[in-house]
């Protein structure tokens, strides 16, 4: 054989990389996509423009994103980001999911009840650190340890030293390793919601819909030392917003992706993972529907669990569609099938990297037989057994050195924890002992009576009686016990006889027990080999493939762009017109109807002002509640859903032509509404000083 | 092999009968369904009640449907049938495609040039005389020749008896022949015309869609002797429209199906038929397109021409993916085996009908050879050329007997005939001459130089010259000229010297040497084996399935409803509010542009009036401008198209279910509009007293 010398076999590996596609990619800070946005859109932002951009992200640990729309701590995010907590600000009497609300003084501001919002001031890249703690020759499971200990360490120092939420995060499937540092706001105070029903017109028809009709916003005041916080990095309001096909960027915190599985976690996904996870959705979502049909009090209480259900199934059922296309899923055999073939050019490479793929899959088929267990061996259909369980937990954690401890029990981690555990959000015991006692009714059926998760949790008992006992007797739902059981420690814990602490209690160890198999048997094998993987495409690739999102900040782009569909045009906007049109056209039977003050006030509001719009960035459940920014830093909308086209990209990117789109609230729908009908005029000023 | 008597037979028999399927058919009215209507809509109409409907209804022979909706002849059909009429009544100074028309009294009503409206008055079963006209022992060839003479004979008697244009027509495949008598009118006036802008809202591209804002209407009066006819038998106009899930019932002139084609004769359309009347179509639109662009006068000559392609493109593409689709493809012959093996259970049967699938399978293993001959040799891309060819061809049939000349010349016929040959519409000679040119040059590409049909048309000059010639040349411009021609018969027609007139000279033996062997090879074969499987056909289902549509009169019916799309509903109505919409999130781009009567008009309507809707019924092109009339036979909205979900129902019927809708503008939608925008009070009037 020839000598090649190392100039060529590289470019010979340059040559692999794969073709960059248009508007692809959730991107970290440390790594924006700078040559994408040259050579596509003639933008070059300088790293303050960065930093300033970053500095006025929002993450919103309910599970969104947000941004500062004013220096004063004003901060914009979808209503369905915030419908938790006003949920739970809201009560029979003052229902403000139903009518909304606007503080007419910050003096009028409500305060959330347990909202936490982090803004990434700093991050670093340790991931020497924490893959140099692996020992040689260790196994997966004592690699697993070693690292563990290394984060928990590196968390701790830079909480010690900067007093910031300090958290070690892993990208590209443990290929890296980052400290992130927050700082944090808990005083966060609701400023204006829009009715639900026309922040989410159309329910859950017009969800993952577009054109679409949503006024899906709401705005907070991040507070300090009962003061509203000075916020000098936040975007300036666009009265117009965005134009057909201007460039945008859209930066949030994508939950979950999972585009760089390997072939064989993907099969496990669609053949075992994603069957089970709609079982045990449906399942809840039925468990509240069936409540919710009790009376309109029911239904006020379960109507957010059904609808973040039901989005998360439509999505479901979108992604694993995806799945099912066999097209779509040969792309992903193809790119796992290159990606050897490149590494076979370089056998020293092909002998480092290539059982990484054998092992996953030797670890993944021990997943099928366990899978029932580790979905059903668990109390979370209930709050209050949530709480239970997360009261013993940290009994027997506590006690542990803090890098042996659960990832959730680490120092830097407790003060959110606890706030959780001690949130005084409102508890419905009816709802409570509905779900517990249909969750494990099915668990029984599923498991079987002798399982070990049902012999502890029920015994010889019924299911109902041990359920109604639990709900009906615990101390729980005061907020003053918990903290007592917290305080007292693990002695408090097992000295309790609180019949739901004591269920909690009788079933930990056979969760502690599938968690362990499941953290040494996949994650481990996951995390080990994912690392020689990552390894193997930086190799081969560079860092040219974004890192899978895991509720982290990142920035996306694209352009505000209409697409074809069945023939005809689907425009880049929608007005006020539509909405209009959408409602008589379904003679305003629910979900089309409007709320009473948008009921013929059609005449109230300039009908050609643009109300939804639709762009190319590559979003993903998480990033609700983005802002949407032009290349002036201006914000032009706030993103709060994908089209249809776009469901299965948790796999995979879909190309712009396909007709996948982010969908986002206008800049100028939302002054136009809250100028006109709401009579926030206010709200208005301090967004755009008129 | 026990015996079977008769009756289990026919029990036997009676099982296969297909399952009735929701609102399937296009039924012919004297075989309507009663069955149907009653089981699932509770709807049983009399006789007199189906002959006031029959009367009321007429069929365009430009192409289409309509209705009287007055006494004194008042009729409205869609804008898209009327387009032809209404560009030729158009010039570059008063374009009335452009801008519409209103005859604000019945002396502006302005006379179309030649239209001409059939009402079917009368009709009758003469199956058992054209099949029995056909002597034992005949081949194909000449029981088609027998049974043209019988027909021809019919349709003779019945014009001398009754003066009515009488046509008789073969229904299932020639299972059964019918004679129509139609009164016929051609004195035919423009009362109201939209711009064309508004009842093509969208172009193209909304062409096939739903939800859809077209006012696709157009008004004309018949006149006899000069003044407005009597139609006592007229639809009542109802102001309110239909209601959601309303049934309704669509009465119109279906121009053609092939749901009985064998799966011999459907592979044929899928493999060869449809990609050559692809490419024709295309190469004939993109001629009117090059056309179009050289100005905008050029543009107004050849819109509708392109308009008409673009429409039966986006139609026969959507056929062509139907047919591809292996799911659909397999029913048919599952439909095709169905049949076959109940007639196994009756070896008689069997053996007088199975070979006629065998020999259409033979005979069209012939067509592909042939079918680009078929396909190019002609003129029809010209209409001077076309009306030469008339002409010439006149000149030879009127000689024959009549039961011998060719279907369209037969006497019954001439009338018709001949004001088409005799029309003032305006002819743009550029237009004729860039049509024609394109066209042959595309033949010799195709068919090669030393083709027959090439060969007599240019010989050894050039296309270009040829065609500039006889365009330029020609008098057939002047219709005086043209009648000459008729008037002096073949002597004259062979002694001319006009270049068009001996450029389709030249071609006719061509062209008729081409007709006689599809005839003698094909259409022969077809019929009298079409007639075969329709006699197995109704021995093994009875008359359960409808016949094939060939532009004659059919009921169709369904339910107004809505349905679901890509996760969502579509509702089953617009509104005003959804045309205004659609037009600002395109920033009224073309062809999203308003015309300018209606920009900044919203505030002249009440937004919320029904604009468009969408039923059920089984319906398909030739049935624009149907009438769609409730219970009461009021009408309630006019058809004007199908959605996409729909496009292949020229092979087999689309269920309810899978979203396949007919498309109709609703008759209050139509009121508002003639009301507050047209300033046509008195035609609104007309319509409904007030």
């Amino acid at each position: 054989m020839k000598k090649v010398s190392v100039l060529l076999l590289l470019l010979s590996f340059l040559i692999n990389v794969p073709l960059l596609r248009a508007d692809e990619g959730m991107w970290t800070f440390d790594n924006p996509p700078l040559k994408q946005w040259k050579e596509r859109y003639k933008f070059e932002p300088s790293a303050e423009w960065l930093e300033k951009m970053r500095l006025a992200c929002v993450r919103i640990n309910d599970g969104g994103s947000a941004s500062f729309v004013s220096p004063d701590g004003l901060m914009i995010t979808n209503h369905h980001v915030a419908l938790g907590q006003i949920t739970k600000l809201s009560t029979p009497e003052r229902d403000l999911v139903k009518n909304g609300f606007y503080a007419r003084s910050q003096a009028e501001e409500l305060p959330t009840k347990d909202m936490e919002a982090n803004v990434l001031v700093s991050y670093e890249n340790v991931t020497d650190r924490v893959q140099g703690a692996v020992k040689k020759g260790a196994t997966d499971k004592q690699a697993a340890e070693q690292r563990k200990a290394a984060i928990a360490a590196i968390e701790k120092e830079s909480t010690d030293k900067t007093g910031l939420r300090s958290d070690v995060i892993s990208l590209y499937s443990g290929g890296e390793y980052w400290l992130y540092r927050f700082k944090k706001y808990t005083d966060i105070r609701l400023v204006f919601a829009p009715e639900e029903q026309i922040a989410f017109f159309g329910g859950d028809y017009d969800n993952f819909t577009f054109p679409r009709y949503n006024l899906d916003v709401s705005f907070l005041r991040v507070y300090e030392d009962g003061k509203p916080a000075k916020t000098p990095n936040y975007f300036k309001w666009s009265e117009t917003g965005p134009n057909d096909l201007d460039f945008v960027i859209a930066a949030g915190n994508p939950g979950s992706t999972a585009r760089l599985l390997t072939v064989a976690q993907l099969a496990y996904q669609r053949d075992t993972g994603n069957l089970l996870q709609k079982k045990v959705w449906e399942l809840r979502r039925d468990i509240l529907e069936n409540y919710a049909k009790l009376g309109s009090e029911q239904a006020r209480q379960a109507s957010n669990g059904i609808r973040s259900f039901n989005n998360s199934l439509k999505r479901l059922y979108g992604q694993q569609e995806g799945l099912m296309n066999p097209r779509m899923f040969a792309k992903k055999e193809k790119e796992e099938k290159d990606l050897k073939a490149a590494l076979a050019k370089k056998p020293e490479l092909m002998r480092q990297y290539a059982p990484a793929w054998t092992n996953i899959k030797a670890a993944y088929a021990q997943l099928p037989a366990m899978a029932k267990r580790l979905a059903f061996s668990t109390l979370a259909p209930s709050r209050l057994a949530t709480i239970a369980s997360g009261i013993v937990r940290y009994g027997d954690e506590i006690g542990k050195p803090n890098d042996q401890r659960y990832d959730e029990f680490r120092d830097a981690r407790l003060p959110g924890l606890k706030a959780n555990l001690l949130s005084t959000a409102p508890i419905y015991p009816a709802m409570e002992e509905a779900a517990l006692t249909a969750w494990l009714k099915e668990g029984v059926k599923t498991l079987g009576p002798n399982d070990p998760f049902i012999r502890a949790a029920i015994g010889d008992a019924e299911v109902d009686e041990v359920v109604k006992r639990a709900v009906n007797e615990t101390a729980l739902k005061d907020v003053a016990a918990r903290k007592a059981l917290l305080d007292g420690g693990k002695a408090a814990v097992d000295a309790s006889v609180d019949p739901m602490v004591t269920l909690a209690r009788r079933v930990e160890p056979v969760i502690r027990q599938l968690r362990a198999w499941n953290e040494d048997k996949i994650q481990s094998v996951e995390t080990r080999n994912g690392e020689l993987i990552a390894k193997a495409r930086f190799a081969v690739y560079g860092r040219t493939i974004p890192p899978d999102a895991n509720f982290n900040l990142r920035i996306t782009y694209g352009r505000v762009k209409g697409y074809d569909e069945d023939t005809t045009l689907v425009p880049f906007e929608t007005t006020y017109y539509g909405l209009f049109d959408r409602a008589a056209s379904f003679a305003e039977k629910p979900p089309f109807d409007l709320p009473e003050r948008w009921r013929g006030a059609a005449s109230k509001l300039d009908l050609t002002t643009p109300f939804n719009f639709v762009y190319s960035a590559d979003t993903i459940g998480g990033m609700s509640g983005s802002p949407i920014i032009n290349r002036n830093a201006e914000f032009v909308g706030i993103n709060f859903d994908s089209n249809v086209q776009k469901l299965s990209n948790r796999y995979w990117y879909i190309e712009e032509e396909e007709g996948s789109r982010a969908v986002g609230v206008h800049s100028a729908g939302i002054l136009e509404a809250l100028r006109k009908l709401y009579g926030a005029g206010d709200l208005a000023k301090e967004l755009t000083g008129k």
